[in-house]
């Protein structure tokens, strides 16, 4: 070991694209402007739990070409939280302490977490309970993420929804045919929202609004009437019509999952009005592909403002777009919060409104 | 009407990108160039049997800007075949005479049909049992119409599904997990080995090869332990397992259908290994979008053949690719051929089995 | 003419993807949801002023499938500013008192211009001196208007600029060679900073920070010190040395002008250094293509913004994104701004910094 | 050294999209199927005469992930020819013999050439006159090769030049403008034509066709008389007016060279038109991208049929795809040709024809 200041950087949870242009950045700068020691963490922690270590001791050759990279070089974990680690036999157990004395052994300074809320999460209780200094960059598809007015990888995965929709809507438009396509959102419609209103959806079902069925269907019913013989059903996966939770649905058709609310809504729309319906999952589609430009430059962004604060010693802080300022917030306070969903009186639902999309809670 | 030589154009079937640009070639050479009428039936042969008709008197204006558009400005059928037409009130009844009457009210002198299999069958039949002159132009995004090299709308559909694999390769990568994905192609390979080869998947399953599932599983075990820690799967929607049709498995699972062999085949890869898998199903997104440069040429091409068998009065052909020119086919002989499948000692399965791709079939 | 409530839209100046998106949420809201006639001005006022008038009456069926469309359906000026119009015998007069007289006649309660800088001011006159309520929608590729966050096209021609730089790097890396890539950016460089930071590249040159020779030439030595045998500098059409105007340097040299700054910046690397140096000039590519689907969401929700504000009869203001927001500032107060530069104390600069990446102020 | 077969493999001249597709595909099937030891040369020949040499013993993993990435891996030269080396110090000298010896130091059975025109005659003589067994891999952008029917990089730089063409359209159609585009083809006009026909050109201007000014403005002025305000001109780099060298022209007018025959032909229309004329050059950013998927088969696919050639000891051919089939051809009958030029009956040609596109040799 030497005596350079060291940094270790992992990320953790599903992919989203941008992830490599934050490693690339953080390693850039302080590799090379900074001249410190940043060390790369294999597969989240499982990588610092092994015996070898598997870590990457980074110079800058190794970020080279990764900027337009999806995915991470770094891997994520097969093992999960350190508190709760899956061991390959099965069973379960804290290897939280040893996370703590490993980073210390490698001389490492903090680390910086870039991850979903999971992760900032562990990250919290890795310094509050085992006194890691740790930095979280905010990372998921679906930009739910509080105290961050966006993430990166989002725009990629909304350009290719788009881009879905796109294509729905020019075989659609040949044929008497309503297509529902399903896309990520588990707890916020911001995904299906930007891809619907960019796409030129006809209904788009989110989260944060409890549609019922017969405004759906009257919106089809009507655009049926006025000689408009495709519809596009935009679908986030945490959708729920009103008053009833989609699992009960699908226990009561008896039908198994390889699908979820998408295809109970085709389902549904296909049974109560007759017209020939289909539904196209995004599914991890949506997790890959090269980052957009502007995704390669917000992640950019965010790995230098994780430098930045580490630099400034501002741990215990997550990296945060604010008023599109570089910014942070506390990870304590993040942790008090439930996932960032629409705001109701968000201008684009208005705009989505006068442009005729319904959301389902229309009255009819 | 007026004393111009006139021809008719319509579209059938499923869609295919390129449609627009083959009536924009037939548009603006007849009605620009050569100085005859055009006239598109609306929906396939369904506006021609409506009253007042569907059709579409064209100028060149109609064609301006639908080079780069999916889809078909024409529309296709719901109502089917006019040999059994199926009615509104659900019965079906023979319309084919009244389609050459109608054709023959409108003086039109021959029909271009651009259409798949089917829509050549109709085509045939209409000449030589009503006596209506056609030429058919090929459509798949399958390509497996015999006669000719290639079809429009293929090249569209296996960048589409290329790219899909290029984002599962850059999310599968940062975990341990396989990757199936379900491809167009019922009766033929022609898309599953071109994304397999151009995405760099690990196994392609084709309706040309039946699987046995040691191969598949060997190559995936193989992988992990050479450290390759995911794999992907192209498989055509028409694949096999060895013996035993997908039907039958999927019957004996007592699964429902929201899925085909894609989803088996991820099941029983999780089952047999253990491993993460996930199976994803392009459906009607490859049948979608802006065709490629290469498709836009191909099918300005072919509209432009058929315009000339026309004028030369060669009808009862079918435009084809041969040796890369234009050329035809008989479309009596096409009926007599089953679909164009794979060859098995095309050079690009014995390139994909050098990179080392498993089609299920290798000696274990 | 009738009772209904009317609005006039209009385009003018140069292209910028999602236009056509402003023009469909105007109608959609406007005609569909709130039952007004929505008239659209082709090319800009000069349709306006000539007899017969070149009018759009739109209904709804007419903004199908504009959304994806790049370009602007109502066209843009020929004859510029009605305030300086000039004639087709090329005498210029002011016709601003038959704009407001027509647009009275056509029952024109307001006008919707769709504009960069040039439009904005031409409407703020309108007002003031003709009486003419309007309200401004901001577009620039450049996306230096004031008050405004951002505008619609610049993500688009971002992305395209930035895929230009990925090519550039992909074929510069097997040569030994500095590629220039000459962008937009007349007064600000947003667009050379995205796409020189979301494209990876070494140098970057803005109007924002005259630039040293020796600051230029020093990292792309430094570069080839360091074996990288490729640089790429991405330079705004903007840019200047420091010291000295553009225009001089290329008066002194003798040269035509089919290239400005960029091929200048090319000739003295080449000069200097005697490394292979090579110019790409984007040009009129930047301005067109179907608009990113962030671009068309951006143009969606503000022309719904600009219905609200004329339906609450707040004319002489532009729309404006602000805070993420859709707000808006008075035309009067924009008339005295400048340009909207970057700041130089953007964390996008820092970032890029932070990256190793030069912008020709540093000292040596 | 070892005892195992030893095969070298090098790229030469200027990029092509696929490159690195067919060296992974030798080094995937000679390293992991056959078991041979596959050497690659850095920069062409350049590394191979250097001390220490600069080359690359690949194993497997050094080809993971690049079948997507444009350029190569390996470099090209910047010396040039081994028969005519550019030393360091300027002065020229004969290397070949070294190539030679070398080669056969290393245990290489044979070198695959990946390269144009100008490496198929450096190999042929290589092999004549020095022994040194090759077999050749076609590569050019223009796809003018002789004895081959298409080649890698055409379809990626074809695309991304129809791309091209598509974006003026959508900012043309807004103006009273014509859009000159530059694309390359020295000798031949592919690329023009494919772009041309693909996207929808007005005009195309091609080496095998000398064209003459009045056939180019009448296209021009017709359809300004019909009221279509805009025109795409795509012109190839070779291309010239009848009886007229470019060269000469651009003397006469004592223009100096940022800018070939596309400002040539712009400059012409404005002056002898009026019409605002805007050129475009696309220069290296069609040897860039991510290959297109067909690009990546072809490419595969070739590299496959390479090592066979080289397994069954042909040496001193060229792989070739000749109706749509994997097969080569002498290299020494290849040198005897001229480059592959459009066939002047190409139905792709009349079917431009059809569509009212100009070549230049019309009849006014």
């Amino acid at each position: 070991m030497n005596a350079k200041r060291t940094l270790a950087v992992m990320t953790g949870g599903g992919d989203a694209p941008g992830l490599n242009a934050v490693i690339r950045t953080i390693v850039k700068q302080g590799v090379t402007q900074l001249g410190w020691r940043v060390i790369g963490l294999e597969d989240s922690f499982d990588g610092l739990l092994e015996t070898p270590l598997r870590i990457i001791d980074f110079d800058r050759d190794q970020v080279r070409g990764i900027l337009t990279m999806g995915g991470t070089i770094l891997g994520t974990t097969n093992h999960g939280d350190p508190f709760s680690f899956r061991e390959s036999d099965g069973s379960v157990s804290d290897r939280s302490v040893e996370v703590a004395e490993r980073l210390k052994l490698l001389g490492v300074e903090g680390l910086i977490a870039i991850g979903g809320d999971g992760s900032m999460g562990i990250c919290s209780r890795l310094m509050k309970e085992r006194g890691v200094p740790v930095i979280g960059v905010p990372k998921t598809i679906d930009n739910d993420i509080p105290g961050t007015e966006i993430t990166f990888g989002f725009d990629t995965a909304a350009a290719f929804a788009t881009e879905a929709v796109d294509r729905l809507h020019s075989t659609a438009e040949s044929h008497e045919r309503v297509m529902v396509l399903e896309v990520m959102g588990r707890d916020a419609g911001h995904l299906a929202l930007a891809s619907g209103l960019g796409g030129g959806a006809d209904v788009i079902l989110i989260p944060e609004i409890p549609f019922r069925w017969d405004a759906v269907l009257g919106k089809l019913m009507r655009r049926r009437a006025f000689k408009r013989h495709f519809s596009i059903v935009v679908v986030a996966e945490g959708a729920k019509p009103e008053g009833g939770s989609v699992t009960e649905h699908m226990n009561a058709d008896g039908r198994k999952s390889h699908g979820g609310i998408g295809f109970l809504v085709a389902d549904e729309i296909a049974r109560r009005t007759g017209l020939e319906t289909r539904c196209t999952v995004l599914g991890h589609l949506q997790r890959g592909g090269t980052p957009t430009p502007r995704d390669r430059v917000l992640a950019s962004r965010m790995g230098h403002h994780a430098v930045e604060l580490a630099r400034r010693g501002e741990w215990g802080r997550m990296v945060a777009m604010r008023a599109n300022r570089m910014d942070s917030v506390e990870l304590s306070w993040l942790l008090t919060q439930t996932a960032r969903q629409l705001s109701l009186d968000d201008d684009a639902i208005s705009t989505a409104r006068a442009l005729g999309i319904v959301f389902g809670d229309e009255a009819q």
